[in-house]
C-alpha cells in the first residue's frame, strides 16, 4: 500500500490507508488512545488501542495503516482539514523512536536563546515553521516580479579578494596563500551584470562583522539585491521598490493567510505612494514632534526611524516611508552625489514600522567620477582594477537597491528579534551552538 | 518620450521612437554609418550620418532617437527578430563613452585566463553570456520541479562551525574571537529541514579549498541540495533525481534552443530509464574493455567516469549513467551502509558526459546508529549535538542527493573548462583578478 498524506485521508472515506508522520500530541481517554499524526500536508487525528500505542511518545516517526471514519459529531473539529475523519489504526510501526522532550513542543514557553540552542527541535513548531514559509513566499514572490520586470537572476559570489565598501566588519578567510574577505554586499557584481544584461537580481548571503549583540543584526543574512541600468532619474529606483515590495506582500496576502493569522499580523498599511522625506527634513520633523536635536546627525538613529515611521502612519496613514538624501561622506564611494547639493546623495532607504528594511540609490556610472572617488575615500584603485572595466567601457546610468529579508519578515510578523527571522542565526556568540561551548576563545597576538 | 526596446521598434513603423544601448559594431560605408545597438531585448540597426556618429565607439553607450523604416529588401538579415527594420537615427547622446578595446568582443580570440580577467567586459559577449542565460535556465527548472514535488525552499548558511564530512579542503574563517569555516555541503541542515518539513531543498554556494587546479573543480560553486524523508527505499532517490534532470532538460529545450545552438549543443541522450550500475561492476567493465584494473580502488578515477560512459552510450543509448554501491569508507559518515553487504553503501553518483554531477545516497536516520559512525569516523559527538537533535527526537527514513549547477551546465555544453559555466570563478589563484596582483603570498608559520 502507497503511503498518502495525511490531507489526501479525507478522499478515502471508508477505505483502508496508510500514512506516516511525526507524533504531535498524545491523549489517553478511558479505553482509547488519541494521536496528531503530523506530516507536510497538516494534522491527522488517529484513534488506537492502548496496545497499539504502546511504545509511543510525542515526536516519534510512525507508519499508520488503517480505516478512515467520519467523527461523531462532537468530535468535528472545524479547525482542521481533516476535522471531520479520523483514522481508526489497524497496524501502527514506529518508524524513528524518540526521546523525552526537553520542552513542550507545542507552546514554547522558552526563551530565544534556548529555542535557538534547539533549533532543530524547535522548528518543528507550527508557529516557528511558519516564519519560514513566509520567508519562502517573501522570497519567491520577490523573484517572480524580478522575472515579470525582465531582470535576470544571477548567483553573486561569496569570497571576494577586498573589501567592497571601506574596511570595517569584515571577516577574513584564509584562502590558499592568500588573504580573502567575506562579501558584505554583491554590489560590485551587480553592478558589473548591469554592464553586461542592463537588468539583474540576485538572492544572496552577506557578512557583517557587526562588533555587537543588537535585536537588528545577524552576522550572516539575505539580501534581495536589485540593479538597473538605463534609468531616467534615480526615482525609478523607488518607484521600482514599490512595485516590488507591493508585490511581496500581496503573495503573501494570496499564499499566507493562515501563517499571518498565527502572528496575529497583518500586513504594512502602503498609502496610494509611499511617502519620501529628505533625511535632514525628518530629522527637523523629530526635532519638532520630540524635542531630540538629531539635525546635525549624519544618519538617523534606531530611535529617529521609530518616530519618523509614527509620524508617516499619522499624517500618510502608511507603514512605510522613504527617507533620501543621505549624506555622501556617509555612503560608499560609488553613491551618486545630488548634482543639486553634492555633500547628499541620490540616496534612499524604505522603513517599515520603524526599522530600515531596504537601502538603496543611483550610483555613479561615469568612469573618471568613479576613479576620483575611490581615491578621495583612501581606497586603492588596484582593489578595483576588475570592477572599474565595467564603466570603462561603457555604463549606462544606473542603480539599484538591496533589501534585508530577515528584517523584512521580522517587520511583517512584528517579531521582537531578527534571530526569530534566521533560520540558523549566526552572530558574535552563536553558529547554530554557542560557540563557547564548542571551542576556547582565540588568543590574538 | 519613452525609451523602448530594440525589439519593440518592429511595431513601430514609420514612426518616431527612442531606443537606447551599446554600440555593439560600427561600420562606415559610403556616406552612410551602419550602427548596431545592443540592448537587454537584442540588436538594431541604426542608420545615420558620418556626422551623428562621431565620436561614438563600440561599447559606447547611446540614445537614439529617430524614425523606424523598412529594409530594403536587399538588407534584410532574416538572422535578427528586427532584421526586416533598420531606425534612422535623428538624435544620438552619448550616454557613457568608451574606450578602446583590448580585443575584438565579438569574437573573443583570447585564452580562458585572459577571458577571465577581463570577465566584466567578456561578460558582454553574446555566447558567454547565454552560458549564463542557461545557467539561470537550468536553476529555475531545478525549482519549479521541486516545488511541484512539495520540496520547501530554504536558505542554507555558509558560515558554519566545523567541518561537515571531516576536516580535509575547509576554508577557516576569523570569526570574532573563534575561528569557523566556509560550508562544504548544507547536508547538515538539509537534514534538519527534513527533521521539520519532510522535504526540503535550497540553491546554495558551496566551497572547497581544492589542493589542485583542474578543469573540473571550483572553490566556490552553486549546489542545487535536495533532501526528502518518508522514502520508501533510497532508489526513490535515484528515481527523483531522474526526474527533476529530466525537467531540467525539458525546460533548456523549451526555453533555450537559440542559446544551445550558439554551442552546436544538443541535450544529453537519456535512455528509458537511465541505467544503474554498481561501482565494482563498472571497474569490472572498464577493465574489459581498457585492461585498466581498478578493480580495488575505492572510488572512479576521471578516466574512468568517462570509460563507463561511452559504454553506457554503446550499450543502452545513455549520456547518462547511475553507479552505485561507493565503498563506506569513502564515504560520509552519515551515509547509510548496504544491509546486505555494509562495506559498501546506499549511495550513487549521476555521471553526464564522463562526469560526475550528480551524488546522492540514503542517510542514517537512526540516533544510536548515527552516534556510532561519528566516532568510527574519528569525529567528535560534541561537534555534533546541534545536527544530531534531530535524530535524536525522531527522524524519518531520509535521503537526498545534490546537483553541480556548473559542471551540469558544463556537460550539456561541452565546455572545456568548468571555468567557463561560473560567472566569477574562484581558485587557488584568482579571485576576480590573478591574486599575485592584489598582495603577496602569505607567509606562513
Amino acid at each position: 500500500m502507497k503511503r498518502i498524506l495525511n490531507i489526501e485521508t479525507i478522499k478515502y472515506l471508508g477505505k483502508e490507508v496508510r500514512v506516516r508522520g511525526w507524533v504531535n500530541s498524545l491523549r489517553h481517554h478511558g479505553g482509547i488512545v488519541f494521536l496528531d499524526l503530523r506530516d507536510r500536508s497538516g494534522i491527522l487525528q488517529i484513534v488506537c488501542t492502548p496496545d497499539l500505542a504502546k511504545d509511543i511518545k510525542e515526536e516519534g516517526v510512525l507508519e499508520i495503516e488503517g480505516e478512515v471514519k467520519k467523527r461523531p459529531i462532537k468530535m468535528i473539529n472545524p479547525e482542521l482539514e481533516t476535522g471531520e475523519i479520523e483514522l481508526e489504526a489497524k497496524n501502527i510501526k514506529i518508524l524513528a523512536k524518540t526521546r523525552v522532550l526537553p520542552f513542550d513542543l507545542k507552546d514554547l514557553k522558552v526563551s530565544l536563546p534556548v529555542l535557538l540552542d534547539w533549533r532543530p527541535l524547535s522548528l518543528r513548531n507550527k508557529k516557528i515553521k511558519a516564519i519560514f514559509e513566509i520567508q519562502e513566499e517573501v522570497i519567491s514572490s520577490f523573484r517572480k516580479i524580478m522575472k515579470d520586470l525582465d531582470f535576470i537572476e544571477f548567483q553573486a559570489p561569496v569570497i571576494v579578494p577586498t573589501a567592497t565598501e571601506g574596511g570595517a566588519e569584515l571577516f577574513r578567510i584564509d584562502y590558499y596563500d592568500y588573504d580573502a574577505y567575506l562579501v558584505q554586499s554583491p554590489q560590485l557584481y551587480k553592478q558589473i551584470m548591469v554592464g553586461a544584461f542592463e537588468r539583474a537580481f540576485t538572492i544572496t548571503k552577506v557578512f557583517r562583522a557587526e562588533p555587537s549583540v543588537t535585536t537588528r543584526h545577524l552576522s550572516e543574512f539575505i539580501s534581495l539585491d536589485v540593479e538597473m541600468g538605463f534609468i531616467d532619474s534615480w526615482e525609478d529606483l523607488m518607484e521600482n521598490c514599490e512595485i516590488i515590495i507591493r508585490n511581496i506582500f500581496s503573495g503573501l496576502e494570496k499564499n499566507c493567510d493562515k501563517e499571518l493569522k498565527m502572528f496575529g499580523a497583518t500586513l504594512p498599511k502602503i498609502s496610494k505612494k509611499i511617502p519620501r522625506l529628505k533625511m535632514r527634513e525628518a530629522q527637523k520633523i523629530i526635532f519638532q514632534r520630540t524635542g531630540r536635536d538629531h539635525r546635525k546627525e549624519p544618519d538617523l538613529e534606531p530611535e529617529d526611524e521609530k518616530e519618523i515611521c509614527d509620524y508617516a502612519k499619522e499624517k500618510y496613514g502608511s507603514e512605510l516611508i522613504f527617507i533620501t538624501h543621505y549624506p555622501t561622506k556617509k555612503r560608499p564611494f560609488y553613491t551618486y552625489p545630488d548634482p543639486e547639493d553634492p555633500e547628499y546623495t541620490l540616496s534612499f532607504d524604505l522603513l517599515c514600522r520603524g526599522l530600515e528594511v531596504v537601502t538603496g540609490g543611483q550610483r555613479i556610472n561615469d568612469y573618471k567620477m568613479l576613479l576620483k572617488n575611490i581615491k578621495k575615500w583612501g581606497l586603492k584603485i588596484k582593489d578595483f582594477k576588475f570592477y572599474l572595466q565595467a564603466f570603462k567601457y561603457g555604463m549606462p546610468p544606473e542603480g539599484g537597491f538591496a533589501i534585508g529579508a530577515e528584517r523584512l519578515v521580522k517587520q511583517i510578523l512584528n517579531l521582537e528579534n531578527v534571530r526569530e527571522a534566521s533560520l540558523f542565526p549566526r552572530d558574535m556568540i552563536r553558529i547554530d551552538q554557542r560557540l563557547s561551548t564548542l571551542q576556547p576563545k582565540k588568543k590574538r597576538a
